[in-house]
Order: C-alpha cells, then sequence, then structure tokens
C-alpha cells in the first residue's frame, strides 16, 4: 500500500490543501523528504497566490493531483542545505517558482530553458523524481534541488517581492525574447492583473511606451496614474482603437478568457507580435487576412527558465519593480479564491505564511 | 463622364477580362499609359495563373474592380524605357509581380519591404497613382515604375520561370525571415501546390530536411520522388503525426481553406514557428494552450519586397529552381480555373502569352 502524505517522507510538513474539484481549501498535514545532497530546505515565509492555483484546484487544466497543495510564488530562509549544494548556506534568503525540476539533458535544458523541457516538475500536484507528488508553497517548509532555488536580492522585500516568481518572470521573458524590450518602442499590455500590472512595470524599466488595453475604463487612472502606463484604451470602444491602429511593436496579452484578436492585430505595426501569456481553455477565433497582410506574429509564451529568472529577479531589485499585493492569512485562502475569480485584487494575493500558519 | 478603359490612355493594349463576379474570362481591349519617365514598359511572354487570381475574379476578398485583368507573374522583354530609367534597357528581360507601386517614403518602403506598405499598389483591380485602375499580366503589353521590375537572369528560363514572382517569394521570404534557411534544420511543407512545391525546393536549397505534410496520401510519391522531399506525413493519420510529434523547427502553411492547427502546432519543436501563406477567408480556431507550453509561433506572411523579390530570383537562377508547370493558352483560361478549384494542376498554369494572345 503505497504511504501517506503524512508518512511517506521523514519530514514533517503542514499546510493547506483542496481535497476535490470544489476546490476548498482545509489545513493539511503531509510530509518533506530528507534534504538531499544537492537541495536546499527552506521555512516558507510568504507565497504569491497566481491564478493558476485556482484553475488547478479546481482540476481545470485535467491534471490535478489530489489533495493539492498550491503555490508556485514561495520565498523563504534557508534552514538546511545538502552536501554538493554550492549556491546557498542557511540563513540566505532564497525563492522558488513554478519549477522544481527537469531533465537537465535535453536540449531545452542545455540551453537554460528548463520552463520548455517537456520533463519538467512543476513545484505541486506532480510526481516528483520520487514518484510521490509536489506539494507548494501554502505550507510551511520546503525543500528544492538547488538548481530550482532563486538567489534573493538582499535589497528586495521578501514579502511584496513573492509574485515576480510567476507573475514576473512570465512577462519578464517574452518581452526579452521576443525583443519588446528596447527603449522607444510602443508596448501594450491587455488585462491589467496580476501578470498585467508586472508587465507595465517591466515594459516601462525597459524604457518602452506602454498602452493598456483592458475592458473597463474604470482601469484608467490606476493604469496611468498608479502604474505609470503612458496610454490607456479601451477595447470595446471602437473609435479608440481604430486611432490607435497600427500603433503598437508587441502587445502582452494576459487575459485568460476567450476574448476577440481582431482588435489586438489592429494595434500591432507590421512585423508586430501579441504574444499569449493567459491560457484561455477554449480556442480562440484566429483571423489569417490580417497576420498576412502585416507578416504580425501570435505566440506563446511560459514563465522563464532558472537563468533567466534569476536575472528577472535582480534586474526588478536593481529597478526597484515590486508588485502591487494584498497580504492575507492563510485561513482567508477560500475567500480570496472568491475573490480572484471575480478579479477582486489588486494585483495579487500573498499569503502570510510565516504569520498566520501554525501546525496543529 | 470617365473615359473608357480603352481610351483613358494612349497606348493600345489588349487582354482577357473578367467583368462580373462570374469570373468568366473574355477577350478585352484597354489601354495603357505613356512610358513615363521612370516607366519601363514590355511586352509580356508569359504569365502564371495565381490562385489569387482566382479569388480576385470572383471578388471573394471583396475589393475587386471590373472590368478586370488579373496577373502577377509577368515576363518579358523591354520594348521601351522612361527618360530617367537607369537599370533597364530595350531587349532586357524583365518581370513584374504583385506590385507596381507603393509609397516609396514610410518605414516599411526606407526598409525594402514594399509589401508590406499600407499605400501599395497591387498590378491589377487597384487604383494607380493616375486614379485608373492597374490591369495584370493577362495581356500583351505592360508598363511599371523601374523600381517595380525585376531584372531577369540570362540563365533562368522565361516561360516556365514566371511563377516564381508570386509563389516563389512567398514561400522564399518567410523562410528566410523567420530563419527556416539554415543547413540542418526541419521544415515542414503543408499543401502541395503552386506555393507548396515551390517551398520544398527552396527549402531544400536552403539545405534544410524537407517534410510535405499533406491530406492526400496520393502526393508521396510526388513529393519525394519528384520534388526531393524528405519525408511525408498524411495529416489525417494520427499515429503518423504522433510519431512526428516535436520534430520541425517551422512549417510554411500554404492552405487557404479552413483547416485544424493543433496537428501542426503539434509537428513543432519548441520555439517552432507555424507560418501561414495561405488566406482563409474563415478564422482558424487557435488552440492557445499548446503554443504556451512550447513558446510557439503562428505568424503570417506576404509575397516580399522588390529587393527580396530580386533576391529570389538570382538565388532561384543559381541553384536552378524551377516551378513545375503547364503552359496553357490564353483561351484556355476559363477552363484553368475550373480545374485550379479542384487542385488539378501540377503545380502552376502559365499562360503563354506571346503565341496565343492575338490582338483582333
Amino acid at each position: 500500500m503505497a504511504k501517506s502524505p503524512e508518512t511517506e517522507h521523514p519530514v514533517k510538513a503542514f499546510g493547506w490543501a483542496a481535497r476535490d474539484t470544489s476546490g476548498v481549501f482545509s489545513p493539511f498535514k503531509f510530509s518533506r523528504r530528507n534534504t538531499g545532497e544537492h537541495d536546499v530546505q527552506f521555512k516558507v515565509l510568504y507565497c504569491g497566490v497566481c491564478h493558476s492555483d485556482l484553475h488547478m484546484v479546481k482540476n481545470e487544466w485535467g491534471f490535478t493531483q489530489y489533495p493539492i497543495v498550491p503555490g508556485h510564488e514561495i520565498v523563504g530562509v534557508v534552514t538546511e542545505v545538502g552536501s554538493k549544494v554550492e549556491k546557498f548556506k542557511i540563513g540566505d534568503k532564497v525563492g522558488v517558482g513554478c519549477l522544481v525540476g527537469s531533465c537537465r539533458q535535453c536540449d531545452q535544458c542545455s540551453n537554460d530553458l528548463e520552463n520548455y523541457c517537456p520533463k519538467q516538475i512543476l513545484t505541486y500536484s506532480m510526481p516528483y523524481v520520487d514518484g510521490t507528488i509536489t506539494y507548494g508553497g501554502y505550507s510551511d517548509l520546503m525543500v528544492a534541488d538547488e538548481h530550482f532555488v532563486i538567489r534573493w536580492p538582499e535589497n528586495l522585500p521578501l514579502d511584496i517581492g513573492a509574485p515576480l516568481l510567476c507573475a514576473g518572470i512570465t512577462t519578464y521573458s517574452p518581452l526579452r525574447y521576443f525583443g519588446l524590450d528596447k527603449p522607444g518602442m510602443n508596448v501594450g499590455v491587455v488585462g491589467l492583473g496580476g501578470l498585467g500590472h508586472l508587465g507595465v512595470k517591466f515594459a516601462k524599466a525597459f524604457g518602452t511606451k506602454v498602452t493598456v488595453i483592458s475592458t473597463s475604463l474604470s482601469k484608467k487612472e490606476e493604469a496611468i496614474g498608479k502604474l505609470g502606463a503612458d496610454e490607456f484604451l479601451v477595447s470595446s470602444d471602437p473609435e479608440q482603437m481604430q486611432a490607435a491602429a497600427g500603433t503598437l511593436d508587441g502587445i502582452i496579452d494576459t487575459v485568460s478568457a476567450k476574448h476577440p484578436l481582431v482588435p489586438l492585430l489592429g494595434l500591432l505595426k507590421a512585423h508586430g507580435k501579441l504574444i499569449m501569456v493567459g491560457a484561455p481553455e477554449k480556442p480562440l477565433e484566429l483571423p489569417v487576412f490580417p497576420m498576412i497582410v502585416g507578416r504580425k506574429t501570435i505566440a506563446g509564451s511560459a514563465i522563464g527558465g532558472l537563468k533567466e529568472t534569476q536575472e528577472m529577479i535582480d534586474f526588478a531589485a536593481k529597478h526597484n519593480i515590486l508588485p502591487d499585493v494584498e497580504m492575507i492569512p492563510i485561513d482567508y485562502v477560500n475567500t480570496a479564491m472568491e475573490r480572484l475569480l471575480k478579479s477582486d485584487v489588486k494585483y495579487r494575493f500573498v499569503i502570510d505564511v510565516e504569520k498566520s500558519l501554525k501546525a496543529e
């Protein structure tokens, strides 16, 4: 008989888990492996709440393993290191994002693109190399191979910085890879949530002119006044959209609901790029003609590799890029998920694990 | 009252035109402008029949001006040059492709990308700068600004080479721009028609390994035996497609009918590119998830600029890349259109204008 989550490993751990597709969280006793030669064990202090967590606890992507302890924007302080760990020592501030494993051998891994390794291991709800299921950061303790652990810069706040580990890298990586990081470029950001608000901040830090495109005029003041965007377009206003036609070099589209692409393609200059980082469940409508006549690109992008994630964190520290967050205790997580579903958060919940998670 | 096509210009011309959305061709007397300072006048010898011609004569794209004389794969011999023409002299072999004008001032034009100039003037059925409608190569005489005239290499046959001017550049340009021209790369070509068969030949000439993807097994022998493709996949065979999953660096998709993208995206490696050069009238279904998890790209591409078209023609001459064509007389064009609609041609009709078009 397979061992229970509580006894399969020697190290006691405690967190909050969802047990079925209701997605309702409750306290959960489980266990972590002993710190292996290449492992870093750390006390979790803060963990961001990503929209993926919501999709996963309800099994909306179809591969959830219950019970599930989500959380892949995890920061904390090292409590133990394996004998062969080179980069970290006890007391170091560290972070873990969406990945805790990959094959380390394929073309993707060889090119620091573990995020595209076919054998990547997600931080939660996936089988680890030892056959046990991974548990994320809605918990008191983490252990991970040092290759997947990020060095946390001294001047970067641990608490509000946590969402950089997923929301940050998800927007930083495509801006870099698709060449939308040149000063003076015109970059659009669709959707002003956890991803979008960081997309605006990174794009501004790269020196681009940023246009926020949103369904709701109510976000204009926030986008321009608070986040520093240069322009704001209401996507449902044909006149505004027409006036801005052909002006953008690229767009980061963070929307994970079904939405029309034609208006967004229309905003692009010739050779412009529309990068999808939100993942609508259902297919979108792809009009081919406007892509052909302007040699336009639609592409996807998923988080980033470990080297690039470290680069992003260091860049954020240097340029003082910080998520706007609402700190919550762990026992607020069910309410937080309901509010997240309604986009009722500016812009990311972060669980104060240290203060609020007490093992019973 | 506006002058008639026959009298609006001083130079008599003769061709075949369609008069309405039936798309039926009949002989047509019209006129060409006097050879301007920068113009080249040439006697048309051969003209390819492009699938666009079929769309246009039936007004399927909604902007046809009747009567329409199609043809944008036009080759011939120079009969007169304007006083300021620098590149050509009487007797030179020349070609004209899809464009006869552009603004010559915008960013696109400044970067030799006249094909993406918002003010580009198509070779037929569009208002020229003098307000008259352009007429294409299903005719005895052409006149065009020398900037839009291609120098024809001595060793490149005029007759069977004609389709390079549209079908050739349409596949050559995206292979180059999207970096699918590196020896050893794996390149797919979807659809084996006028565009696809040239895509195979250019991709092979670049030193890539070419996989043809087709709905019909019947094209396998042709693709591998005659065109020199390395592999052949039947797109409706899930086992074949699964076995080839994740193997291609890029795909040139020449299909202009509605078709599923998921199987094609599945063939791409991570960071792979699916380039659409066919223009389905209706939107395709775009699945976002597979694009995100592999950072995959879908893009469009339209013909090429004049500089690149000259480069392509010179490359074709050097590497002996020639379309496979069926030569037809002009009075066969109505039948040719019917056969084209059924894809019943290997792979391009070329009208022998010189031999078959006689002014009445």
